[in-house]
């Protein structure tokens, strides 16, 4: 449409990079709708925006509502902004009845979630968490341009940092970006923390040998093999009937012809639960199965440990109070992990975390085809108020 | 070493295609090796190498003995060219002894076997056996040389055809290019035909999702599908208990990332075995097993034919007489199939064919490793002595 700016880096499909041209003016049309709805609205040093709307007592811990405002290339519209709007309509609802908490509540914006311009990821909300390394600004994107050339201020960022104890609590809203809540036709869902992770490169070494030629009980395939073990993980993972996920998501086989027989094959091991010590009890035993196959088949295997994120819990007392807020509005409490990571696993270490997931068709996201329903995001705001109410109770009793 | 020809297109590992420079000079030398066996030497139409030692009745049909000269990049030195060498070895024994067979017998090294230049495979053995298209010779290498600019008689390329039953038998010595006679501890084998080929392309489809949200019970996971298809595949492979082979030597993923539940997969399936019939009734249950597995897991499946290649079954009489002639050399019997396509499968639409394979060092062919024990080539030249007194035995019974 004429006249609509750039909230896009790319024509074909939305791309929103952390500090572009389009990030900036996606940055200007939400500072704007934060200050129609009744906040002060800045800039802080991480190009976080943040809008403010003044509580009873100015100096008590407040409650910060956030998501991010960077996308993913060829991205839908949900992820992220999604999280923000409910916050600044929430604020806006509060501002339009007069209602102030006893508490601010500031809506946050954040630049960097996604990492997909810089060499890095939750810059901005690990800034505001006073986590991040000043050396971790020394990086520069595809083009050579570095996050100084491109606008952070370099100087300053690290002051983004919130004082232990100004933030009482920390609440995102967000797509859950599965398929879960629509296949129990729930609208929203509590979270109960961001799922600890591991990821693995797995590598089964067998012998190459000539497709016609090497007689099947003369065969080291290696890919044979990982297809055993790809067929183990998967049984694994759903034998433990919980939270718990094991993907293999990539796999390379060498030499790759089809009139040869694979030598060798490296795959991707990704194991993620919201409990870490389910997570690490799986993943052994998906290992120690592993080393199974390949002994039984004669293949070597070898694997290299490449992440290990610890799970994020959200807060106990918040999760009842979010849970209630559901019921409150009439609908199934339901909690559920979050398997992908969000700027709340960073905020955790500032504060007490919760969130709340809205259904998404088809569990899509990262996709032009993502989507929420209307409908949806009026209950997450119905939801969001009641959650409003109960915290400000709780800081009044 | 220095006044070596330079019998290899590259410096580094040997790679020798048809009508280059190292061809030429391999034919040179190999031209002379025949002279020097008492044959009379000339080049055919299609650039092979031709040696005739003259029979006792120089109108009767000939004995061919051939293999091929051209190599595969990154080739080993016995994959062809022994073949040619025991032919001429051979030749030198009948010479030196004074012995003149009933029939004449031809030494021929093919010229374009391998493919490895052209985009065409076995054109110099199709057209000696007089199967080939003139249409077939409008083919340009990868740098945009003609076959005619490469030195070939395109006007007269067909010439090279010999007529209908000028020819008795073509007999070819090659090594083995797998591990079944290394296991057993044979020397030489009986190759009973070439076998009957199917290449399929096969395509699985699910639905690509977070690695870390989808639950496990929610996934169309179509590695995880393709992974228990490889591992039918293996298994109604092996059960079968033949000499029948099924190989995924390549397989793709889309997306292909770590932390993404695989969309889709492509894979290679490869059947052989020496009797159609079996490999048709195996690749049947591969693909109804695989289909299976598609439904009960919610996947889509779908397959091309890439390659239906028939057997090539050897000589039933001639089969006898190389069994006998390994046995009166005091060698077990051993017949087995080869997977793998040689020039006696171009030939046998022109003659009764027979092969004898040559154990080779782990299996190992098109690779620098490629190794043939001296005491074993030997052995082979006893046999095909045996072998050519029972022919001409046979001839004038």
């Amino acid at each position: 449409m004429l006249g609509v700016p750039p909230y896009s880096d790319t024509a074909d499909g939305l791309y929103r990079a952390y500090l572009t041209p389009a990030y900036c003016a996606a940055q200007e049309a939400v500072a704007g709708w934060m200050a129609e709805a009744g906040m002060a609205v800045r800039r802080d040093p991480a190009a976080n925006l943040v809008g403010r709307y003044e509580g009873g007592d100015p100096s008590a811990p407040i409650l910060l509502i956030g998501s991010h405002l960077d996308s993913v290339r060829g991205a839908g519209r949900y992820d992220g902004p999604l999280g923000i709007m409910l916050g600044i309509e929430a604020v806006d609802a509060l501002c339009r009845a007069g209602r102030r908490l006893p508490f601010a509540v500031e809506v946050i914006a954040f630049g960097d979630e996604e990492g997909s311009r810089f060499p890095a990821a939750m810059l901005s909300s690990r800034a505001v968490a006073g986590t991040l390394d000043r050396a971790a600004l020394d990086i520069a994107d595809a083009d050579g341009v570095t996050l100084a050339a491109a606008g952070a201020d370099i100087a300053h960022y690290l002051e983004a940092a919130r004082p232990p104890g100004s933030v009482r609590a920390y609440f995102e809203a967000h797509i859950e970006q599965g398929p879960v809540l629509e296949a129990e036709g729930l609208a929203v869902g509590t979270v109960t923390g961001i799922a600890a992770q591991l990821r693995y490169r797995v590598t089964v070494s067998g012998t190459a040998g000539h497709a016609g030629t090497t007689a099947m009980d003369l065969r080291s395939d290696a890919l044979a093999g990982a297809a055993e073990m790809i067929c183990a993980i998967e049984n694994l993972a759903q034998r433990d009937q919980s939270d718990l996920v094991a993907t293999v998501g990539a796999i390379e086989v060498a030499p790759g012809a089809a009139n040869v027989v694979p030598g060798r094959v490296d795959f991707s091991l990704d194991v993620r639960s919201g409990k870490g010590s389910r997570r690490d009890r799986v993943a052994a035993a998906i290992l120690e199965c592993c080393e199974d196959i390949a002994r039984h088949r004669g293949l070597r295997l070898a694997y290299e440990l490449l992440h290990d994120l610890p799970a994020s819990p959200c807060d106990g007392r918040l999760m009842d109070l979010l849970d209630e807020s559901v019921a409150a509005e009439g609908f199934p409490v339901r909690r559920l992990v979050s398997g992908a990571g969000h700027d709340a696993m960073i905020m955790a270490s500032l504060a007490p975390t919760a969130m709340l997931f809205l259904r998404c068709a088809g569990g899509v996201s990262h996709n032009p085809a993502e989507q929420v329903d209307a409908a949806d995001a009026d209950i997450a705001l119905r939801v969001i108020m009641r959650f409003l109410e109960k915290m400000a109770d709780d800081a009044t009793a």
